[in-house]
């Protein structure tokens, strides 16, 4: 039981309206089974989803559903929200490097559907039973540095639903999920790199994972804010607090 | 370029006192520039960190640190905590699955200490420059499942410090430092499975990412509290500013 994992060459650059299902399905010899991880960048420039620099805070407040933390740093503030696609990261997904000079780059407007749209063309394309994750680059909280996850996906099952099986000692594995299509998108990561020009990398070996183009998908994997326990940062929680507490106490002043 | 991932079959169950490296050398094949990726119970089985499941919360309160957040739902509370480790995660990383029946596992004392004496171990064994990365399986917020993430490492640089480097188009990747020991745990996680029974992965074709056995380990990765804007949940620090306010409002009235 192993996979691999190896990055599609001769790419090259993409530009908007490109046809990314016949670029990949020629630079890439494609197996049934296959899991295609995309950085989405390449689906973003496929998709026109390119503005002007000078706009760059403006294009982040629009892509943003609602501010999660601010953290103000020597010239800004990075902003960690949640954006139109659901996922709560930095900056919104806008990404200022890999544009031409001058522009940033919006995440797709719909990955999931992206995604399906990619995995349907490859599949007529090459006559393979393949699955596609998109990908981006993300922080965390309480760990250094980024890891990439999926934004998007179709034709891949998002999770390995173990709730209800056993353990190797017999034991139910009660609340056991593992996100295998982030640690599938982080896997792919590791062989397009950042600065290789490498956006694809073609995962084989995990055919088990992958199925029919309506499953669902990274949708799936965002937790909705109401429950989620860091819905908010740490000081804009302890901000709306205080206020709650001060207009409290006062309002209880006042009845006296 | 590329890499594969295998499951190393025939490691058998791990008992206290067992040695790991001698096991994990009969059982594989290796080659200069491998990395392992550890299930971090079987570290835990053979140093001994096992407990009576009686003792399951005492165990989660001895390994805490500082709650973060916590969570009631039927029948208990989920507590996330800072671990004696500097882990962020559910529990504390007390594990009820995966050990005998009445007793529940807790994680290696020092993660890299252990991943060093392990690496060292099958570097003089085997002849091999491998390195070691000892894995653990966390929820995350915002999102739902989890994933296989670095607790340990020794001889594998944790980080690809990509700072200062440039982008495809030759834009600085100014914030860019992929943490590669995570993506590779998570890797590792996709063919060890949770129910499997194969707790070892080798990972070949990364040998880039091995190096000294002094590089710093995964607690490297970890973020200092003050530093992070996730360090307490909403609903803690709502509360702690909720009776700073109060309090302040209070305080004000009394001097009136």
């Amino acid at each position: 039981m192993g996979f691999s994992v190896e990055g599609v060459e001769g790419i090259g650059e993409i530009t908007a309206g490109a046809d990314l299902a016949a670029i990949i399905a020629g630079a890439a010899s494609l197996e049934h089974g296959d899991i295609l991880v995309v950085t989405s960048k390449i689906v973003s420039k496929a998709e026109g989803r390119i503005v002007e620099a000078s706009d760059r805070e403006a294009a982040i407040t629009a892509e943003t559903v609602r501010v999660v933390a601010t953290r103000e740093y020597d010239g800004g503030v990075t902003r960690i929200v949640e954006n139109r696609q659901g996922i709560v990261g930095a900056a919104a997904g806008v990404d200022a490097s890999n544009s031409p000079d001058g522009t940033v780059l919006l995440l797709p407007v719909d990955p999931d559907g992206s995604a399906r749209a990619l995995a349907t063309g490859l599949r007529e394309l090459t006559g393979r039973r393949v699955g596609v994750i998109l990908s981006d680059t993300l922080g965390r909280p309480w760990r250094e540095g980024q890891t990439d996850i999926a934004i998007g996906a179709a034709g891949v099952h998002v999770f390995d639903d173990l709730r209800g099986q056993v353990d190797a000692s017999g034991k139910a594995l009660a609340v056991t999920m593992p996100c295998v299509a982030d640690e599938i998108a982080g896997a792919g990561e590791l062989v397009k790199g950042k600065s290789a020009g490498v956006p694809v990398a073609v995962v084989r070996g995990l055919d088990r994972y992958v199925g029919d183009l309506d499953l669902p998908g990274a949708r799936s994997i965002q937790r909705p804010s109401d429950r989620d326990l860091f819905r908010l940062g740490a000081d804009e929680a302890y901000d709306e607090g205080y206020r709650a507490g001060f207009d409290e106490a006062q309002a209880e002043g006042g009845e006296r």
